[in-house]
């Protein structure tokens, strides 16, 4: 437990929420910023229900750094979770600029800010982008990054570096870079999931929408891959499992660990047809699909070894592939209208 | 010959100033701006005499995005050249974050500013830095970039990338990276140089002041790489030749090149040793050395082939080592004090 307040950026996000409610669970004092854009103040409300605490929350941009130092003057913090962020690879092809903004400047705001308070512990949401495509398999944290990389793994890259330069050239500052691989699941109560907008940037969450009758089907790009059965492998890991790497990260801060990198990942693989089955399963009704062709530059196998993660950490993935897919299901069958839109 | 304004950033820097004279003497409308934190207003009167022209020059700092936008309000550009940046790979070890801020998120703000007023022509101020350590000589523009690589050199490549990222998001853009080998020389007026602050971060001016008496000695840091002498090889350009890049990637910008990458060095290698003995018979005094040992991470041989920006914009490197320590030595024997700073 700490013994300050932790920020937590994007607070009422998917991963910001589900961590919420792990460190609040903890015995951890947090206080919340989120702009509410791919976040709404329900998913709040939300969160205190369950938790049976008030959360202290502002509606704050990361790109607006005056309102950052306004936030740092006001409150004592301890340690930063930045989890605030744009996060959907298609979406970052299409507006890269905004990526950086976002992702990058946003970023380089908050630190600058944390470092003129002297806040220097941070928890930092990387993601498995960074690898790009795998040059051997399982990914540990020593494979290069950056090589086919998409804006959204380069912003995050990007960041990473930054934090490697900032710990080699100043004393004092404890940056965990967790690189999380693909996030699936809800809060087993069913009160929160992921509110982002648009279409599903997640497979899991695709055919659960299907599932739903929202969406017709999922379109499988390519089987013919050196997978088990020809669908592209993922390494799957319950967000409610992720959230708990940030407890067990903020007890790293508090050893001064300097910095540190994890996967964040199950180091299991399921494919895509695994994805369908299980959330046909789950959901007690067959989600529809087709197969298409493979799309250039698709990976067949993407999955990691989190051994560095238990090893240093204590952490692992607890949950499998039927508890992500009755999670996330709980949570989609009664927060979503059944209104198709594709 | 561009028909509209073409926007300097750092025009007072070592790199502006002389594309500016370049690009004056071409026939170019120019107007720059600068911080004139590592450059001088008097930088500016000297551009004025050589050119024989007034130049619009405003104080403006890149990091200041509403100051770009009253700028881009007031003055139409059909292009803009950015050489504003910080840029001594050294500083950049010990104040990564400023490096981040400047380069990166001021190079986002110009960006952000360019595409609001739907200015789409970029020439940017890369570095041969984003190589690191060579995989294979000469450097030719495919080699992978990222490995090894100094906080300056990663913040030149973020800013590759989002070009990168951007010329394939959005229509229209058309941007040339230029990435500069070992900058050397000074205009042959012997008016304007390098008036970076600090020492040198260039070994030839680093030499010539040695030469005038302001530094005790030059430091070879190792005499027993795989060279014709023992001694480093750099590949060497002189910044009027360099400057004169900017005047045809200019013309090449009005063919709608879309994004174009281009190594600016000379092709040829010299040795710290030959750089001595060359500074030696320019200025006409001994440069004085001594020989240490290696440091971790120094590089042996470092040079390019400037093939490409031969074939597609028809520039070479037309100025020897002579010329570089001639053209030096006048500008430094007429421009600094003697007294030793170290």
């Amino acid at each position: 437990m700490s013994s300050g307040y932790i920020l937590v950026t994007g607070g009422a996000g998917f991963v910001g929420s589900h961590s919420l409610i792990e460190l609040i669970n903890a015995g951890n004092s947090v206080v919340v910023i989120d702009n509410f854009v791919n976040a709404n103040h329900e998913t709040m409300m939300k969160i205190e229900e369950i938790c049976g605490t008030k959360i202290t929350n502002y509606s704050i941009d990361i790109t607006n750094k005056s309102a950052l130092h306004d936030l740092f003057s006001k409150h004592k913090f301890t340690s930063v979770i930045h989890t605030a962020g744009l996060k959907v690879i298609g979406e970052s092809c299409d507006v890269p600029l905004l990526y950086y903004r976002v992702n990058v400047c946003g970023t380089i705001n908050l630190i600058e800010v944390m470092k003129e308070h002297n806040v220097k512990n941070l928890i930092f949401s990387s993601s498995a982008s960074v690898y790009g495509s795998p040059e051997y398999l399982p990914l540990d944290e020593n494979h290069r990054t950056g090589r086919g990389v998409k804006p959204y793994g380069k912003t995050k890259q990007c960041m990473e570096e930054l934090f490697k330069d900032l710990c080699k050239a100043e004393q004092g500052w404890n940056i965990i870079i967790l690189r999380y691989f693909n996030v699936a699941g809800a809060h087993q109560s069913g009160k929160i999931g992921d509110n982002t907008q648009g279409p599903p940037a997640y497979l899991i969450a695709y055919c659960a929408q299907v599932a739903a009758g929202k969406r017709s089907e999922v379109v499988i790009y390519g089987n013919d891959f050196d997978t088990h059965d020809g669908t592209a492998v993922r390494d799957y890991v319950h967000v409610v499992d992720l959230a708990y790497a940030h407890v067990l990260a903020q007890k790293q801060l508090e050893k001064e660990c300097g910095l540190r990198i994890y996967n964040i990942g199950s180091g299991k693989c399921h494919s895509v047809l695994d994805m369908i089955n299980a959330m046909s399963k789950s959901s007690g009704k067959q989600v529809k699909y087709r197969i298409a062709d493979r799309r250039p530059e698709d990976i067949g196998s993407f999955y990691c070894t989190p051994d560095l993660a238990l090893e240093e950490l204590g952490w692992k993935a607890t949950k499998g592939l039927n508890e992500m897919c009755d999670d996330l299901w709980r949570w989609q069958s009664r927060n979503t209208d059944s209104s198709p839109v594709s």
